[in-house]
């Protein structure tokens, strides 16, 4: 964490607030709360919850008394209130509330703050009016600072290490369950420095056209598609690749489909400049797809945003007008997946800039046999 | 996933919801989800929803159409409806809840539901009453069949070992980062059978002192206190244990803490029989703590109920009268915490049985002093 960014942060954020006329940010699981505080909610059932008003008042971090210890007090930032094993947390969190001066405020919870917490909320604020922080932070916390735009960079190039293990036929494949080989990628994504390991998809054969397919016991044979799909966290902020690799020369219509899914993808990122559309990147990608008579089977999105949350803002996706600016850091992953054959996916991390694409996974998308 | 349980546990929520005049159930993140269903929501930004009426009406899954591939059909408990990249769940979740009865209809929703999709379904519901799932659903889950518990034996058998390895002195402490320790922890009970491990805290020193110490740079010294709490899952159900060894036989004091926590758990355990509230269970390990003269260092509640979820009911909390019944499942784990000096905490999985408890954990609680 960059802790030297976050006063400036907050004033942007209440700036934002301001302008939306939200009274109150009750920030707690998700992004938004360490992008602000620096502290990483612990995602149990106590409530952690950071209530940032937009006028006035102190930002207070409410957090359980046994977690209290973990957090690194930032003073310019917001104060600490622990509350202990019988007080009732959302009774601080109301009172503080309760002091803004609007008597029916306009608060913006945290996108992934549980529902009963907010049911709570909402039984003990019946005057307030309830949105989600995301319409305030997230255009913010999209756009990346040079500091987030390293950390990015360095998460994907230790994802990178990872894919080129894969591409030069160091982890072993055939004969592996689909497991084994996701244990394996974990394994090194730690290897290379990632703190967090998020999730390691391993679909093989027929399962290569389960875009999220869960890795389980099917063994993998010799002649087919494996797609391989990982990412974690570096300091904080995430990486995601996906590499599709073959245990042997794939047959005539999937290597087409592989070189078709390579040049969307090679499209996509080319379309990358500020200013263009979200839904422009997703078509410059999904028209390759749909040219060469496969666009049914492209059935998602072409990307999503990247930073402290796998997912987030901004969208690559046909009903995003959202216009890119510089900063913006997010994944283009077409993908074309037959029901009961294979699937092929290619997925790289770019970032927009002042000159266009700036893509921050190297690893080779050459259609790679990886005959192990 | 014991699948041949889920028909008659879909009959007695619902049976659950007309005694509590709930219409629906929203099911999304979470254990609820998983426990009726078989299947696990991924935690991402885009909707998952079981939709459960209590009347007529079969169960849906709404789901993403590129994670549908993932969903193991059980057709005598729910469809499959999957939505495509530009649809908008919301609304089909709305459509599904209008053909209820009910013009008003009251909905119950997942607890871990992201808050961003309830402000979405209450604007889209406008007449609807919301509750917390979990006023059906956990006191259902908290009562384990005999398939779960099982499976919560064998998770904790699982951590066992690996708990012992560490008291046997197989895991190396001295001169290793508190971060290195955790992720040998981590291996080791992926290698014990855990498809995930979600926590592996290691104390070292002073940061003994801090519950949910988060494992750091700290390089661990010789004659101190490491508390090592650690927990995963196998087939889905949750192990959670920790114990406290030191690299040095322990000051005169510390030792002191070490037995007072030691008998306090032993008492907590021993309070262990249906009909006992859960609050007595917390009061027999607290009395221990506090006749000693320690009890304003013991900073938490003495326990949590353990399943699918890490904590779930029944929480065993001071202001918690629950009377515990067979099947109940829940840590025992006092600690005593000295900011700044030391801490140590001891954590079993306790079953309650007709006959009193079943302690999953059988890891020695002896002081164990691991000069490695």
């Amino acid at each position: 964490m960059n802790r030297a960014a976050l006063p400036s942060r907050l004033a942007r954020v209440r700036e934002a607030m301001r302008a939306a006329d939200v009274d109150a940010l009750l920030l707690s699981l998700g992004a938004d709360l360490p992008w602000l505080s620096g502290y990483v909610a612990m995602p149990l059932e106590r409530l952690t919850m950071l209530v940032v008003p937009a006028y006035g008042e102190r930002a207070v971090l409410v957090v359980p008394t046994l977690e209290a210890p973990r957090v690194v007090p930032v003073p310019d930032v917001f104060e600490v209130k622990p509350w202990g094993e019988t007080e009732d947390p959302v009774e601080i969190v109301s009172g503080l509330v309760g002091k803004l001066a609007p008597s029916a405020p306009v608060l913006g919870i945290s996108d992934r703050a549980w529902s009963s917490a907010l049911l709570k909320l909402q039984a003990s604020l019946p005057q307030a009016d309830w949105v989600a922080a995301s319409g305030v932070t997230a255009p913010l916390r999209a756009v990346k600072d040079a500091w987030e735009l390293e950390a990015l960079a360095r998460a994907s190039a230790a994802a990178d290490r990872v894919a080129a293990a894969l591409i030069a036929g160091e982890v072993k494949l055939i004969g592996r369950t689909e497991q084994d080989v996701s244990a394996e990628l974990a394994r090194r994504l730690h290897a290379e420095g990632h703190e967090r390991v998020e999730f390691a998809i391993v679909g093989s054969g027929p399962n290569s056209a389960s875009p999220h397919h869960e890795p389980g016991a099917r063994k993998i044979g010799p002649g087919e598609a494996v797609v391989c799909d990982f990412g974690g966290s570096v300091d904080g902020y995430c990486s995601d690749i996906t590499r599709t690799v073959f245990t042997g020369p794939p047959p005539r219509r999937l290597e087409r489909i592989y070189t078709v899914v390579a040049e969307a993808q090679a499209a996509g990122v080319r379309a990358v400049r500020p200013g263009v559309p979200c839904s422009d990147v997703d078509a410059a990608a999904r028209d390759v797809i749909t040219d060469a008579g496969f666009g049914e089977h492209f059935i998602h999105r072409t990307g999503h945003g990247i930073g402290i949350e796998g997912h987030e803002d901004p969208y690559i996706v046909s009903n995003n007008s959202l216009p890119l600016s510089p900063g913006h850091v997010f994944s283009v992953e077409p993908g074309v997946y037959v029901p009961g054959h294979y699937g092929v996916r290619i997925e790289d991390i770019v970032a927009a800039t002042e000159d266009g694409p700036s893509v921050l996974n190297q690893a080779s998308r050459a259609l790679t046999v990886v005959d192990v």
